[in-house]
């Protein structure tokens, strides 16, 4: 897996070959199909190693936030670690996103996480209007602009790392979104 | 140039030949490289073409908006027009950033726009602000906000178009994020 992560990031999914792989892993091609009956499968192990840590991380934030607009601020913090963990990784993005227009099993497995997590967002914010830390908004839109964000600052960051303190960035993009999202003690 | 998009977005950068570019556009390899040193010139000819349609649009925008916060809500209704006029054209952002990773020369000109509407919406919120229609927020931060939404909406929008009604999700989300900047009536 190490190995195609560091060759995928490197030099695309469709320029990489399994004889690659193998090489850099150290293992045969016997071993290799053994594990994975196509160089796709490979790419989507890739895909769902990746988000069921994200998928830990936040849900371990939603169960222990105080309240959802605290909550929105840590998951800022959080990308402080993804941008990090994922150097090599982040590249990745572009290949599932460029593979996915061309390959329908590419394409709903690429997707199914943003409409699961623009969901997840809409259903947080929809405890922080319940619980009266979230002012009445439209949870949905609220939802899609959070994960239009993350999908931005993190495409950015893996573009154009020197632009700025990308990390910083989005935590004060968060205050800024919640200034207006967050119910006024009036 | 309108054959070389087709292309482009359909099938990528690197699967496009020149001969077909040729053969869909009726012309002669000789006539094409009358105009064209290289494939990687049209390519980026694309993008700049592109971006002079948005330099125009955006700066009309700014110099007949009443209030920036008025004008940031136009700007947003936009972006209804560029989910539609750029129907096959949406596609080649990906071949932009895809190619940005391999290639330096696509690179500096695919990071250039981002940095440059970055410092506008910057001045821009900073008029906002002398004005007195703008919290006094960092101009900054903001600024890369709004980009980085619009980033993710666009991406979202090409990659799943049926999810939402994308056009008004960006016009609300603009409202959503002024809620924030506007400047309090107190």
């Amino acid at each position: 897996m190490d190995a195609s992560i560091r060759l995928f990031a490197a030099q695309g999914f469709e320029r990489t070959t399994v004889s690659e792989i193998c090489t850099q892993a150290g293992i045969s091609k016997g071993a290799f199909f053994h594990h994975f009956p196509t160089k796709q499968d490979v790419f989507l192990q890739v895909l769902d190693n990746w988000l069921a840590t994200l998928d830990v991380q936040l849900k371990t934030l939603i169960t222990s936030s105080k309240s959802v607009s605290d909550g929105l601020v840590q998951m800022a913090a959080l990308t402080r670690e993804i941008f990090n963990q994922s150097n090599g990784q982040l590249g990745m993005f572009l290949e599932f996103w460029d593979q996915s227009r061309h390959d329908p099993e590419v394409w709903k497995v690429t997707v199914a996480p943003y409409r699961k997590y623009t969901q997840l967002f809409a259903s947080y914010l929809r405890r922080g209007i319940e619980e009266g830390s979230i002012e009445p908004v439209d949870p949905e839109v609220a939802a899609r602009m959070i994960v239009s964000m993350a999908v931005g600052f993190l495409l950015q960051n893996l573009m154009d790392p020197q632009a700025t303190d990308w990390e910083n960035t989005v935590v004060n993009s968060m205050n800024l979104l919640l200034n207006g999202l967050k119910r006024r003690t009036t």
